[in-house]
């Protein structure tokens, strides 16, 4: 998607550590435009597949996820990151690794909303090892429900995360794939 | 907002320690017709208020905030529960008491998004003792800047922070409130 690589290169900042932030349009102030213009991608991308449901992980995918949502016409589940009083009964959950804060921490959702009858979509802004992604992709294997891809804002390929999950037979479209951030210079995958 | 009135009393359900539980349609999983449809409310609410930004925290409120961003055409900002490495440079931060939990947090949101020049409006999926928000109102006032309002999902105005709110001259919009849940029985304010 062209318009996220000028974006990433206008806006986008290197930190130190393989960081890239992009706070000013995607993770703390969304353009509402551009978010727009997200999801009617991802649906674009994701039409003709089936899509029942949309499922992301809490928080920095929710408003990407809810933009596809809402073009594809379906409804979004975000997965919650703790088991927390307001979900309960029967739940898919599972531990996901973060690398960015060092920590495991446990992601869950209600067998109540992810059904062994949906076709799923994954949905999150970043894709760099891919702990959260796969995440999701076992919360679904839990639900018996099927995965019709994941689609990302950004992926650093460098990190691996995205070409694992498709050698293992996930479709991963990504509308903007770095690959490599040395020396502060950005080259994209095309 | 009948159309919400209505989702409650079809989906909602009351648990003990007046917890009502709207995964079905808010928190977990959300319909995109009605998310479109909240965004209309709240930016119809709003219209001529001169907004700038929309302003919620993370998580659950986040979807709805997309939602009546892209029908207001502001951006939207998201304040974030911990200082990560992706929050960095001068922010506003303040200390909220979660009575769910039982904890204290503190919100973060950078001055390079929060300015002096915007009118913001607060949106949030649940307000109850009105903790968070009155988080959020004190990050406006740390940025200097000015506060439309707020717009809700859910208002349980028992918990009082509703009323507290707007006695200090925030206007505060619920789409739905819910005067009492005694009982097992919910009572709406109109």
């Amino acid at each position: 998607m062209q318009l996220m690589e000028e974006k990433i290169l206008a806006e986008g900042q290197i930190l130190p550590g393989g960081i890239l932030k992009v706070g000013s349009f995607l993770n703390q102030q969304i353009d509402t435009d551009f978010l727009r213009a997200m999801g009617q991608e991802i649906a674009r991308l994701f039409s003709g597949s089936g899509v029942t449901k949309i499922l992301t992980i809490e928080a920095s995918g929710i408003a990407i996820a809810a933009a596809a949502a809402m073009e594809l016409g379906v409804p979004m589940l975000f997965a919650k990151t703790d088991r927390t009083t307001n979900v309960d009964g029967s739940v898919c959950s599972t531990v996901v690794r973060s690398f960015t804060h060092g920590t495991d921490y446990t992601v869950v959702v209600s067998r109540d909303y992810l059904r062994p009858e949906d076709t799923v979509l994954l949905v999150d802004d970043f894709l760099a090892n891919g702990a959260a992604l796969r995440g999701l992709v076992a919360l679904c294997e839990q639900a018996g429900a099927a995965v019709a891809g994941a689609a990302i804002a950004i992926e650093k390929a460098f990190q691996g995360g995205g070409d694992t999950l498709r050698r293992s037979g996930v479709r991963v479209e990504s509308l903007a794939v770095i690959e490599s951030m040395e020396d502060g210079k950005l080259s994209f995958r095309h």
